[in-house]
């Protein structure tokens, strides 16, 4: 199918328009997309693990907050409503034995009645309420992704499942850190308050070599700031070589229908 | 096993301790006691089952909140270290096929294997907080349990499992009601905030007949409030007629080593 062009202004498309957009075989990353809606990381796996994610997600709930999920036999929910999870996403990544085979724009040639989806939370939402808090996010001022370091800190293991803690790292002023804290600790349910501020070395990480993403540089007056990532999820699920799994190709996220302001919970 | 006496002072009993008498053949309903650590609900089930039942959990989060999960094969883990979850609750519920055929003091007739724990949040952590904010609750003033209802409302199905969102109800003062959603909105682990505020026909509830647990009388100037339970993945374990489950008997909780205030979201 013809792939559609990039609309004018991406922040303005609604979350279904965006979804049929990539149906129709548009790949492109979608930060700035559907301004105040929700987007989310995927990973894909046969029901035979789906147990194992699910728990492994159960016991690691800042690093990966569950959103919702799409049991084996359903290819769409509310969070997608009249979407389609086989094709709604821009561009997949496709595992076999944890190696990567495939990265299409459609599902059309892997699908099975097994496949469970899960649907995590991403950092875009919290990045957004920092934003209007008046803090800058740096990578989002360079036009990169958000540079991800593998930590030296284990996730707690679930069957066959484990896996190093992934972070995400964005440079704060050092007197708006509270700030920083203070705001994303408001959204639990997308990695919520920072796990490590401060002392890369001690999460084993040298801010110059991100395992994923873009380096950014960390001015003086600035704290490394690190929070879970979505990605470690992914990565366990890749250690653990299921036959079959499947994501979304870096920064192409599924454009959910819920609110950024769902996830919010309130300070009352 | 000769059953061990109750302490003379429940409430200061660690939880260590109250698991130790519990494992010597202690069984009596544990209101009142290790004060500060949390209570939890169980349901037991095999592993084929256990997938639908953490989906069950993930997608009806406020009925069903996960403070752990004890893998096939694990008996033990960090909610109850150095203890045993075939031993360390003073009485059990044991349901074939959906229907209840023992209520032992261990499981020792009863594990296999395959089985897997899901330990549940209960109100009681709750409970504290309200009455240290001078709330009174009606149901311990007057010794009895708490009114559990089903309700007209269906909880989000997972796979094999569906069934009615089932309330607990405590009468709270009108000028303390929203005292009591902004303190129960802070334990998002263990119910959080309520699911209903007055108006009992509206969930199909007569408050006089309580499904589980005992009525209590709303006096003039209460109104009726309402908050998920715990026994609502109970309910629907039970509808979904597995081979094998497992519970807690009534009032006799899991005693874990976390405290109430591990489980309080602070309003930053």
């Amino acid at each position: 199918m013809a792939a559609s062009a990039v609309p004018a202004d991406p922040a303005a498309v609604i979350p279904a328009e965006a979804r049929a957009l990539f149906r129709e075989g548009l790949a492109t990353p979608t930060a700035g997309w559907s301004a105040g809606f929700t987007q989310a990381n995927l990973i894909i796996v046969p029901r035979a693990q789906a147990f194992d994610v699910l728990l492994f997600a159960t016991r690691n709930p800042k690093a990966c907050p569950i959103l919702g999920v799409l049991d084996a036999g359903e290819t769409s929910g509310p969070l997608l409503a009249g979407g389609d999870i086989r094709s709604d996403v821009g561009r997949y990544t496709v595992y076999e034995n944890g190696v990567l085979v495939a990265e299409p724009t459609d599902l059309a040639d892997w699908w099975r009645p097994d496949l469970v989806t899960f649907i995590v939370g991403c950092s875009f939402t919290f990045e957004a309420a920092l934003q209007e808090a008046g803090i800058a996010i740096a990578h989002i001022e360079q036009g990169t992704n958000v540079p991800m370091y593998r930590t030296n800190v284990r996730c707690a293991p679930a069957g066959a499942l484990s896996g190093p803690l992934v972070v995400s790292m964005r440079p704060i002023p050092a007197d708006r850190v509270a700030d920083a804290v203070r705001i994303t600790s408001h959204y639990p349910a997308v990695h919520g308050a920072p796990v490590h501020v401060g002392d890369p070395a001690a999460l084993g990480i040298d801010l110059d070599r991100p395992d994923f993403g873009d380096a950014v540089v960390v001015r003086p007056g600035e704290v490394p700031v690190f929070w879970a990532c979505g990605v470690t999820p992914q990565a366990a699920v890749m250690e653990s070589r299921p036959t079959l799994a499947i994501g979304h190709a870096p920064g192409h996220m599924l454009i959910t229908d819920a609110r950024d302001s769902d996830y919010l919970v309130s300070p009352a």
